[in-house]
């Protein structure tokens, strides 16, 4: 299909309800290869996708995604997962000492991931597909790493639901584009600059809802006392540490 | 430019050689927005961009990409960051009590950070435009922090190369689209499927050229005695680590 890419882009939504119709096997596979031409680390390939279109594999991995409903309802679910085992067993039988196994290549391979992920979503969405990321991946890795039998050097990092739109949400808000680009070097913000950022952010309606709800006073708080606790950010990090070594990483 | 999606990405090839011709400033903002419509963690956008233009601040972050022409050539380059300052500091200011400064966050960020860096590369060739990622970025990030001037909570993760193409390679190779994808689970390879997913690869004119010239018996061996060595993964590990810690990431 052909589309104005940058309006495609722009008019990008999470898409969580799907209609029944099922992926074309043959669509689905290009879109594959079309995430794979992504760019990679010295052309390693330190990843691996898993597709699960099985309804049972759906249903053992929902709750891994906090039972968030898109997850048992899409056609597909693709896990993008970083993957030091296929490199390090093509090593082992060419006599070659392998050692991609540190932090350094952790994030080299999910740097290479989230290539393949974000051009699997772009390819998808110009064929008319919808999709959403889920960020529980990297909080309940253990049980994904359980339902899709992952081994020991490889660790999932993201997941898109998959499947044709049945909803048609608005757009997220951003921040003004001079939060987050910076000309020839970081300019850091004053407290004041700050508030003037995350002016129209905290002026939303939706923001003073989720304010008011949660009995806060401010969405900051709503952030960090509702949604992203200190004490699940210390208790996920410890789950991921614990399931990186699990895995064979050396962190 | 309208283009067809699929068509475009299975295109893709790292441009490292571009034509005396700048990037209009309208052009660059259009990318950059489309860029920051992609997906990420909780509408948090931990990350930050760095545009580089001044043909001094090139020059200054050459070293850190180990001299590679193509940071110098360009009209610009574009520095991924993660970034968690912004939001500590808006927190902070709200009496909001942030710890977005854990592992579990520098991947969320990192994630971030990717899904702007292949947005915006994606929206640049759709505009004709050429690009290089560089994997260096990870490897010298203290030089890179202090030419770009990153203060803590701030780390980057990627970099590329933007400019009007000047060259045209040809594709590089990948392996089998059976190598990366499984259906419903992880389907372990024997070391004979491990010969045949590289065989292709092995088997090529430019492979076979890199083993005479590094007289090694194998490729496998010229990517871990030559390109990616045990030593120099420990020692760019090690560095990454104490970077990270320099800036402030809990790991």
């Amino acid at each position: 299909m052909s589309v104005n890419m940058i309006h495609q882009l722009n008019q990008h939504k999470s898409i969580r309800k799907y209609t029944d119709q099922p992926i074309d096997r043959e669509l689905l596979t290009s879109i594959l290869e079309a995430g794979v031409r992504a760019s990679n680390t010295g052309n390693m390939q330190m990843y691996s996708v898993i597709v699960t279109e099985d309804a049972k594999q759906k249903e053992a991995l929902s709750p891994a995604h906090f039972n968030q409903p898109m997850v048992k309802n899409a056609p597909v679910v693709l896990t993008f997962c970083a993957d030091f085992r296929r490199v390090h067993q093509w090593c082992k039988i060419n006599d070659a000492d392998a050692s991609f196994d540190d932090l350094l290549w952790l994030m080299n391979a999910t740097i290479d991931s989230m290539l393949v992920a974000q051009n699997v979503s772009v390819a998808a969405e110009s064929e008319g597909l919808g999709l959403c990321y889920l960020g529980t991946t990297l909080y309940n890795a253990p049980q994904i790493i359980d339902t899709l039998e992952l081994p020991k050097g490889v660790i999932p990092i993201t997941t898109i639901t998959l499947g044709w739109p049945d909803a048609n949400p608005p757009l997220t808000d951003r921040l003004p584009m001079n939060a987050v680009v910076h000309f020839e070097k970081y300019e850091d913000n004053s407290d004041e600059d700050i508030r003037h950022l995350y002016f129209e952010k905290e002026a939303r309606e939706d923001s003073n809802k989720f304010i008011t709800e949660n009995h806060k006073e401010n969405l900051a708080q709503v952030y960090t006392d509702i949604r992203y606790k200190r004490a699940d950010n210390a208790h996920f990090t410890k789950v991921l540490k614990e399931t990186l070594i699990a895995q064979g990483f050396k962190l």
